[in-house]
């Protein structure tokens, strides 16, 4: 498995292209890119461009519009219902993110489901958007069921993240955005690609049982939920996931639990799907609505402080704060470039030659 | 180990009684029984009854105050931060979650972060103050630091539990309740009683290591997150014992992280603690502020059949829904009684007997 470097701007001009060519307004292009870029920059692989093609495949088998009519279609002055009119999730999150955003401007706090919308990319992202506005960001979204709740068979729910952004002064923000699962579905893949096994308590067979094979998912098995199994609490992993999922689809009126849209275009749609598209769930809540931001921001940079300082144990270096991975890989990656691997390449030049677009 | 059954009217008359001695008001009394009570009803009988004797000391070392001048410091339409004034957690945060819910009666959501508080008992029973209302109920609190962040040694969050209750129609509403660690630390104190090993996952040594001994908390080890090691996603139940910790905390101006006040009396209070008491968090969401409440109730029951529904994995009967086990224990035990084991029972009565009052 060999890798290529890309820069940042030559992946841009290049993803922006394709959503260009999909037929996407020059602005929705930009915003689409940025987003579905910002996991490669963070280095979370599995979401940012290597999905591009899945994207393709969605809009040509009609399930993804290029041009959807996004719009508020209820609403109180603290939250809202969004159809994304069958939009890429890459440019409905970051509507209904503002939606919240300015409720929480005028009452304090801002809470959107969003129905009728496709994958997002990255929730983090999404929650980031508050914090230049001295906000705490929440981003979660629901997805297709790769996931067997605590003792069961069925895969019942998507890895469905929770991500949440919270400003801080002069450290950086504290920012978490993790799948509800004990291993996310990219880690699975990057496995299999090298040939590799899953630890125990990533994965169970079709059966039920403990496994370590990294195709267990092409062979009926599932994903866990955080905890892997009862006695180390999946049982809350479990009930994390449905909590996402209730958020994001229950509450818009999205496709919920198992009939969740698949993101593969060549798996069929769920038959009796009880919603429309996929959810998403944002907030976003104002700091001083609570105390003075310039309070809260110092205790933060204190907390932050404080955690960074906690003893290490033995063989670690020091204790991270959520976000410092992604932004250590950003700062090396905007300098260096980001990797593709073979196949995503391979993938990626097909897709720009059907489209008419260069790679270079 | 053996056990004594009492009724639930038994031990409420006993409980109000000792509330009313330490000075609280009859109607505080009234609250602060029944929500303690909640948790011996429920079956988690580590935050019930057995905690009565702490509450106890904590008012005799006057960390708690019997007769607090609860309110609201700081609001906004959808926000507030309530004053516990080191009141009885389990009257204040009834208070604050009313406060949440009066706000999400006017504006579709209420948000309220709570400072100089104490212990509030189980956080189920203050989230599902608002399924009455056709509200979603959301609660947490931070709490003495027993727990270690991936990659430490050092105690620097509490059990700090998240609850979620959501309404639905005909089904019973999903309750789920959970801390954000593997174990919570009840199921410790019961394998301590009975001289049992933990299975590995739920504790490090004072080094870090892995152990199985359920005294390790005792000899400077700590629990572990949700996830248990880095390699199970324990970097994710850190992030969400953190978020608590903020939301509840450092979003009110309560003592966080390592600084938040330990439950038992008999432990110093740490120095240069940067806010004031314990800290809450509190949400209300009214349903029907994003579709009509009996669209969303039916697509819950729904929701809430279909994964009952779940194919279950050999050996299991059926999948469990977030607050099921509760409910299955809260009708056996109004019906046959409240087990109270010799330790409990002993205490108890020493209680009783200090403050006049006999437990019959």
């Amino acid at each position: 498995m060999s890798e290529h470097i890309f820069s940042y701007q030559q992946l841009f001009a290049f993803t922006n292209s394709i959503f260009i060519k999909m037929g996407c307004s020059n602005d929705d292009s930009f915003v689409a890119t940025k987003t579905l870029l910002s996991a490669d920059i963070r280095g979370i692989d599995s979401h940012g461009i290597a999905r591009l093609i899945g994207y393709v495949r969605l809009w040509e088998s009609e399930r993804i519009n290029a041009t959807p009519d996004i719009r508020i279609v209820y609403e109180t002055p603290s939250t809202a219902v969004v159809d994304g009119g069958s939009g890429l999730g890459l440019i409905v999150a970051p509507f209904a993110m503002q939606v919240a955003i300015d409720k929480a401007k005028n009452v304090g706090t801002g809470w959107v489901s969003v129905k009728n919308s496709n994958h997002f990319g990255i929730a983090g992202i999404h929650a980031m958007m508050a914090l230049e506005q001295d906000m705490i960001g929440i981003a979660m979204t629901n997805a297709s069921a790769l996931v067997a709740p605590t003792f069961s068979i069925e895969r019942m729910l998507g890895t469905n993240p929770i991500a949440v952004a919270i400003p801080a002064g002069e450290q950086p923000p504290f920012v978490a955005d993790f799948a509800t699962t004990t291993a996310a579905n990219g880690k699975l893949e990057l496995l299999q690609r090298k040939n590799e096994d899953t630890p125990i308590g990533w994965v169970q067979d079709k059966d039920g049982m403990p496994t370590i094979d990294a195709n267990s998912l092409k062979k009926q098995g599932a994903l866990l939920p955080l905890g892997s199994d009862r006695e180390h609490g999946s049982h809350k992993g479990y009930a994390l996931g449905s909590i996402v999922d209730i958020f994001s689809a229950v509450l818009s009126g999205a496709s919920y639990g198992p009939w969740a849209p698949p993101f593969p275009a060549y798996v069929p749609m769920p038959e009796n799907m009880p919603g429309e598209g996929l959810g998403h769930f944002f907030g976003a809540m104002r700091i001083d609505a609570f105390r003075p931001a310039e309070e809260f921001k110092s205790n933060m940079d204190n907390w932050i402080k404080r955690f960074r300082s906690a003893k290490p144990a033995e063989g670690h270096e020091k204790v991270l704060i959520p976000g410092d991975p992604e932004r250590e890989m950003e700062i090396i990656r905007m300098k260096n470039g980001i990797p593709i691997v073979d196949s995503v390449l391979a993938e990626l030049k097909s897709v720009g030659e059907k489209m008419g677009v260069i790679l270079e």
